[in-house]
């Protein structure tokens, strides 16, 4: 979003790095051998238990690898508590399990301690982050290379999509799949390209629809929580809203209570074994009146949806999400523009969070 | 809350069983031999990893065993996918964990079904339920009764309470500190006996201050993040409040942003390891300009707050989420009345969730 004279605009450098996604996933997969070595170290090590840890959107990608490494390797994986080894020191034993630390910045003081116990509590460790001469990247094992390129707008996008592709790889590579994951990402890619774009155009209309709104819910369920949870962290972050991800399940359990006219629903909708229970959620939704937002591979299969915003299906059903964030993160953009905020530095936020 | 005549004003069932919750706790621990032989079994049964599912109320218990479960028996315990295994077909295999079904009800179908999976995967299968003839018992290879008697509003509060207290005495007594966790429980009912009564004067002024709020963010970290998570489960339930649970460390990742002086936030404060984290957060809250409650056994400590609901201090660290969860019932209760909302029953909630 360049002004003729070269100025650039709030939120341009977080659409720049919207639109560098595609470009970022291809970067990730050049390093594709060095994912599948890693999976045969992990192996080697007699791992069926994966341990993650990040946080904001690092652990929002960790709920993807739940369902990665559930559904391709077998394993258990769990976004692990970083209080209970680095702050309450609980003496666990780790062995028999793959630690993997999810730092953009490889600088997070809590994530690179945890990491340092879990080596020594007997955990294999993983370093995945955009700098791999960070002191995380010192402190494991082995070291996977985010390779998404510089990201300096404060809330992240390409970082997101490209630890999720990471996580699916390796998975994948777990499970002796690797080679079709990373054929299935590069298609992705050129869908990504092609998306963009259209979505691009699309986002403003919704934009201007909700620049009065203040609180929101997402809902996504399987592989899909983790895109619920990073498009509510957007929104909340570049856009003031109190948005909150749920499961389809969660809604009834209490939070459909407080819908109505004023409080939208966004809700992703994948063409999986769950999208029974997301129209259903949908339908729910819809009955309390609260304006519905439909995204997804099956976006269109959600009746009355007010707005629809679907994107391609891949070519495995896991990829999904890699697909399904971007409309989330070009409404976020869209909509902080609509309220004259700047999604580049958001208030009180900075890229690297040192304390706290 | 009876009138006069008999009748009964809304919310009266749910502030009645928030009174019992001192007698639930005893009833409880009239099955402590119980908890002692199932422990034993799980032990024999070589466990060291504890798979908890739930939903709602339930969920945010496990969130507490995460911890209880960390700290005491030194397992790794976590909050396991229901849909990886009952709609995605996952074969897992769980020997050598313990997997335990949260249920007030015990009819829970996607968590009947979770339980039976998990029995064939080579778990340990374990129901902790308010209903000890249900179906979730029944397929379970050890009971556990929750004690709590009927529980008629909508919105739970006693099982809530003992389903904390019961996941904390399975840990003690996997730990082998069964006697001294129970005898701890005991002060604590008599805690809650004294503090119920001193709450229920205090929540009113703070009700009426915020009967037009919308949003809300509920800060816990380390065990008192489930105590966050079900805070903000009864403001979004009983009060149609966006209320959403963070951690400490969660807030300065992005959400800080979307605060400002009509967008209260509510910090669990307790007097552990974790407390420098939670008044740091505390402290970027306020220089927000956000209306900062805290509760807590260490709530006086919170600079700045606007207003503070202490809780007394329990004889062990991790009895204190028992105590902490009640100024955000009955805060939720007295809310609910000046917003003329009925926490007894929801808009479109039922008890027993058996759809979606």
């Amino acid at each position: 979003m360049s002004s003729p004279d070269g100025q650039r605009g709030p939120g341009a450098t977080f659409l720049d790095e919207i639109r560098e996604q595609p470009r970022a996933l291809l970067a990730l997969l050049e390093h594709d051998a060095e994912f599948a070595r890693v999976a045969a170290a992990a192996r080697d090590r007699g791992s069926s238990l994966l341990r993650m840890v990040g946080h904001g959107s690092s652990d929002n990608a960790a709920s993807y690898g739940v369902y990665a490494f559930g559904l391709l390797a077998r394993w258990t994986a769990l976004r692990d508590s970083i209080s209970l080894t680095t702050y309450y020191g609980s003496k666990l034993d780790m062995s028999g399990s793959t630690a993997i630390a999810l730092s953009q910045s490889g600088r997070t003081p809590d994530v690179v301690e945890y990491l340092q116990n879990a080596r020594r509590a007997g955990a294999f460790t993983i370093a995945l982050t955009n700098n791999p001469s960070s002191e995380l990247a010192r402190e494991a094992e082995a070291v996977l290379p985010l390779s998404a390129g510089p990201e300096l707008a404060v809330a992240a996008t390409k970082t997101y999509l490209n630890t999720v592709a990471a996580l699916g790889l390796l998975a994948a590579h777990v499970a002796g799949e690797g080679g079709s994951f990373a054929d299935g990402l590069r298609v992705v890619a050129a869908q990504l390209e092609q998306l963009i774009p259209t979505l691009e155009q699309r986002v403003s209309e919704l934009a201007n629809a909700f620049a009065f709104v203040g609180r929101m819910f997402v809902i996504g369920r399987g592989p899909e929580f983790a895109t619920a949870r990073e498009i509510a962290l957007k929104l909340l972050e570049t856009c003031r809203i109190a948005a909150e991800p749920l499961t389809a399940t969660d809604l009834a359990h209490g939070p459909v209570a407080a819908l109505d006219s004023l409080f939208p629903v966004w809700t992703i909708a994948s063409d999986d074994e769950m999208l029974p229970a997301v129209q259903e959620a949908a339908a729910r939704v819809r009955e309390t009146g609260a304006t519905l937002v439909a995204s997804g591979t099956a976006a269109e299969s959600l009746e009355g949806a007010d707005y629809v915003l679907p994107v391609p299906i891949p070519p495995l059903p896991l990829l999904t999400p890699i697909l399904s964030i971007v409309p989330g993160q070009l409404f976020a953009w869209a909509l902080a523009r609509a309220k004259g905020l700047d999604p580049d530095s958001p208030a009180g936020l900075s890229k690297v969070t040192l304390a706290l």
